[in-house]
């Protein structure tokens, strides 16, 4: 057959090659990119993995069989034997990394014929995601889309080198698991030999994690995949990867260290950026008042200040009721923002989203302050305001009173909105920082109990153990987020060690004995035979790639993806099964409501 | 809380330290294996990942506080500070690798008490497996179970180091994927978003790796996991890890040379044993016919030989029987086995659970040659079978007539047990080979039609193309299984990279072309659009951690295993879930039968 390669070897890829190779001997191959015929010429543009190269065919050339150049189209797969030649100067293409070279094809070979693709393989395509996920192997084909794997691949090995260099070791935790509901909604798969059992994905290796600490392996890593049924957001997938470790012997300081070490490495490796350690560390409840976030973006300013004392006893009901009812009332300043009156109501609808009744407003124009609120405030009430805030002519004080939590939300987004829209953001900082002292619990009005803001079996900080019974909304838990760019890349904590600490957890989260031990019975059993001290971390591969690469969305780091219903638009998963498939497993199909 | 490290630090572990350090403060951190009492002197065995040292807390010592010591059990966790001291000589324990020295207490923290545990942490224990797995935290921290896991660690470590210096990637695929029931029955998970529609957990990444070639990435690789919903044998798991790779531009020889230079570098980094490449290579017929086997242990001779020739004429209606309807006649030469006749029965016992009907054989004694068979044979026969098999005094053959399948089968297990049996197996050789053109297809019984061997985009021998169509039986593949010590530790190909090849497969193999393009259709389209020649491979790693480490049981490389009828004893999983959660994937249960 002709298409076979009939004992070539490759001696290098495109971008191998350059002007030391002047005179070698060389067998390609590759994808063409491109073909073009000038004056008995024929140029080609060979891709690979590497980039491209020129291949030149002289159909002059009395010693090549070029019967096949003519026929080249794009995406034909062929394998070339020739001479790296230099480009005349006036030849030289900068634009490529090969392009003071070419090299002049002695033999051809066509690997695999081409049909014209749906679209055309190039940087920077603006073909819809549809069509690109539908043939996500040619959307794979195009130079960014491999960068972004070529990225991926290069962060998974640093991290992996780094953390067994510091003597992690990989364990693999099982993924047909227990399901037990708590936090999200699990994958579950039926078991066949079990039936009307199931066994469920994981959302995290949690559990197993904490019991390889149990054993003594002392250190534990794993590039994990993890699951989670959910409704999906742009930046969700319904498997993601976690890189997830486990430390024993460790408290919060241990493992900071060893992850800015990490950090620093990948950035070094992967990037070539230094990364000055110890990172910044924010306390949650600092990162609320002063970013309205506990992922705070601080490549910029714009913080939130308090002017709750002032507004307490003034006559705008909105402002006082706020404060009496237990919340706050805050702002921003949009320093020379220059906004309309029209761009400050939108301003208003969009802190709506976040649950905001509205947006009070002062505008120290030229001419003299201008807001709709001034008419409620006294004078004095408003020198309080302007001195507090600092508050100079070109300024725009956006205000919200509320909740303390609609107030963070609101202002806290509106926040990144406006230094979004005002162009505040240095896009190529590197803004990295550990945001500490999370609480340990927030209360669920859904639920009508405290829930875990981690999970149940984060530690609480020591000093406020007293109060897990009698005031659980005092309790900071020992757990810690890193923080990129205003982004969550990676959280965790210290974890409860002591299996009557772990019985209290429990208890102040609502769950009954029974139900804590039918679905934890077998960790709690463990902590009974000698439980290191223990902590740990995982972060989100997918979006770290993502940040590093600067890729919009995160369907662009994962190979396969899937779309927002969690479908995969290539294999056209998922689909309907035999009939027979589900009989073995005992379970049918509920009629459509 | 007396059980927090309090900014405690270790100084390192257990076995880090030696005479060397001498004089040396440290603080060590681990779990109590044992304590003993001593006039006045308490010793522990400090236990963690590295290993053991001994401690000593002097009671009388009026510096430290060792109140806590008295009360120190088995598998309590703690923590000491002290000094590197030198052992008497006579005290010197050769059987520690820290038996120079031991360390005298300062300080002690008790970390976390623990109860009696349900067996006791030591080496080659023989507790019964059931209750290991139900504690498996405990059963981990055993020394050889900690030592499987840290062979596994380097051994999957040493194979990410090589194949990314040799320019794989890693590259991962969806574990939600799309149904394509041939092979293995598949893992299903019902989606809740598209109701009566499933995802299936991958048997292997074979397609997507195959899509990655045609998207250009070259070479890939993953320590994938994968899933089979079959009934488990003792060496078998529902979830597995496969070192996973596949590459573009190769034909099989550049497999095999990649894949030797993996398994070099695997032996001598973990195992610090240099092998010798390139490996053996045996075609499938060969291997079949010397060691009745696709995987031969060549620890050890005993091959197979064929008499059929020989028998087809002979009045052995047995014999001539077998040979005429197509069949053969082949033998082993058990020498100088001393078997009893009782001995002798019972192997063909053996190999009637292979299919045979019996087992004949030839005793040749001291006192002449014994045989039941021989009644049937004229003397020239049996002079011929003793010629071709070169049989002398104290040899016996044991002969098989039947179909090939069952001749090479039965001989083959045969071969093995009797090895096994008579002792002839250097259990300290690592035996490796390559078995090569196996079978294109296998003719499946139960579904009435040839089937794959390997899968159905494996490439078809370039000079067998022509007789797919008409006798596939002669169609050799470019299919290679990497053996080791008589099991197949890793199996491949190289894929078929032409879409009207593949359509004329899955032709061959029974398929409809709307049943081919349903099941693979998105797979036949890409391979429209410029495919390279491709190939690759997978190693079981369980499997070939199971064989480095010497363990009995692949039980014994995964951390939190499955038993037999895929359930995990530790966590109790598969188990029943809410009514409720099946309502939302939109199943129910099928009235038990």
């Amino acid at each position: 057959m002709s298409e076979q390669l009939g004992g070539w070897k490759r001696t290098g890829m495109c971008e191998d090659f350059s002007s030391r190779d002047i005179g070698k001997k060389v067998t390609l191959m590759g994808w063409v990119d491109s073909r073009r015929n000038l004056g008995g010429l024929i140029f080609v543009w060979l891709r690979d993995r590497s980039g491209i190269i020129q291949l030149v065919f002289d159909e002059n050339d009395q010693t090549g069989d070029f019967s096949g150049a003519e026929s080249l189209r794009a995406e034909f797969v062929i394998a070339v034997k020739g001479e790296v030649v230099a480009r005349t100067p006036e030849n030289v293409n900068p634009d490529l990394h090969t392009g003071e070279i070419e090299v002049k094809v002695e033999e051809l070979k066509i690997l695999s014929k081409a049909e014209t693709p749906p679209f055309e393989i190039e940087e920077n395509s603006n073909v819809r995601e549809e069509l690109r996920l539908k043939y996500r192997y040619l959307d794979l084909r195009r130079p960014d889309m491999q960068k972004n794997f070529i990225l991926r691949n290069r962060i998974a090995m640093t991290v992996r080198k780094y953390l067994d260099e510091n003597g992690f070791m990989e364990i693999e935790t099982p993924m047909l698991q227990k399901s037990t509901p708590e936090g999200a909604r699990d994958y579950l798969v039926p078991s066949r030999i079990h039936k009307g059992a199931f066994y469920a994905l994981p959302q995290s290796p949690q559990i197993f994690k904490q019991l390889l600490m149990v054993s003594g392996f002392d250190r534990y890593y794993q590039l994990a995949k993890c699951f989670r049924d959910e409704d999906l957001r742009a930046d969700r997938q319904p498997e993601f990867t976690q890189i997830d470790m486990e430390l024993s012997f460790v408290e919060v300081e241990d493992i900071i260290a060893i992850n800015e070490g990490l950090i620093q490495r990948v950035f070094h490796d992967v990037m070539g950026i230094d990364i000055k350690t110890p990172l910044r560390r924010i306390p949650w409840q600092e990162a609320m008042e002063r970013y309205g976030s506990d992922k705070p973006d601080t490549r910029f300013g714009m913080e939130l200040m308090d002017i709750s004392d002032i507004a307490k006893g003034c006559s705008f009901k909105v402002f006082s009721g706020a404060v009496e009812n237990g919340g706050s009332v805050r702002c921003i300043n949009a320093k020379k923002a220059g906004l309309s009156r029209k761009e400050i109501d939108a301003l208003g609808e969009f802190v709506k989203t976040y649950g905001a009744k509205g947006l009070a407003w002062m505008n120290f124009k030229e001419e003299g302050m201008a807001s709709p609120i001034a008419k409620f405030l006294t004078e004095e009430e408003i020198a309080a305001i302007t001195e507090r805030t600092g508050a100079q002519t070109g300024d725009l004080l956006l205000f919200v009173a509320d909740r303390n939590k609609v107030v963070f939300d609101s202002l806290g987004a509106l926040r990144l909105h406006l230094a979004h829209k005002l162009g505040l953001i240095d896009e190529n900082r590197f803004d990295l920082l550990w945001v500490t002292e999370f609480p340990q619990f927030e209360y669920s009005e859904e639920e009508g109990r405290y829930v875990a803001m981690h999970h149940p079996f984060t530690a609480p900080m020591d000093e406020d153990i007293e109060y897990l019974e009698t005031q659980p909304e005092k309790v900071r838990a020992k757990a810690y987020d890193i923080v990129l760019n205003g982004n969550e890349i990676g959280g965790g904590s210290i974890r409860i060690h002591n299996a009557e600490l772990q019985e209290r957890m429990f208890r102040a989260l609502g769950f009954s004995k029974e139900e804590a031990w039918n679905r934890f019975g077998f960790m709690m059993e463990a902590f009974k035979y000698g439980t290191p001290p223990h902590g740990g971390l995982a972060y989100g591969l997918d979006r770290l790639v993502m940040l590093l690469g600067k890729c919009q969305s995160i369907r662009d780091v994962i190979a396969f993806p899937k779309v927002q219903n969690a479908s995969d638009l290539m294999s056209e998963a998922p689909s309907q099964v035999d009939e027979k498939q589900l009989e073995e497993l005992g379970i049918g199909l509920l009629p459509q409501q």
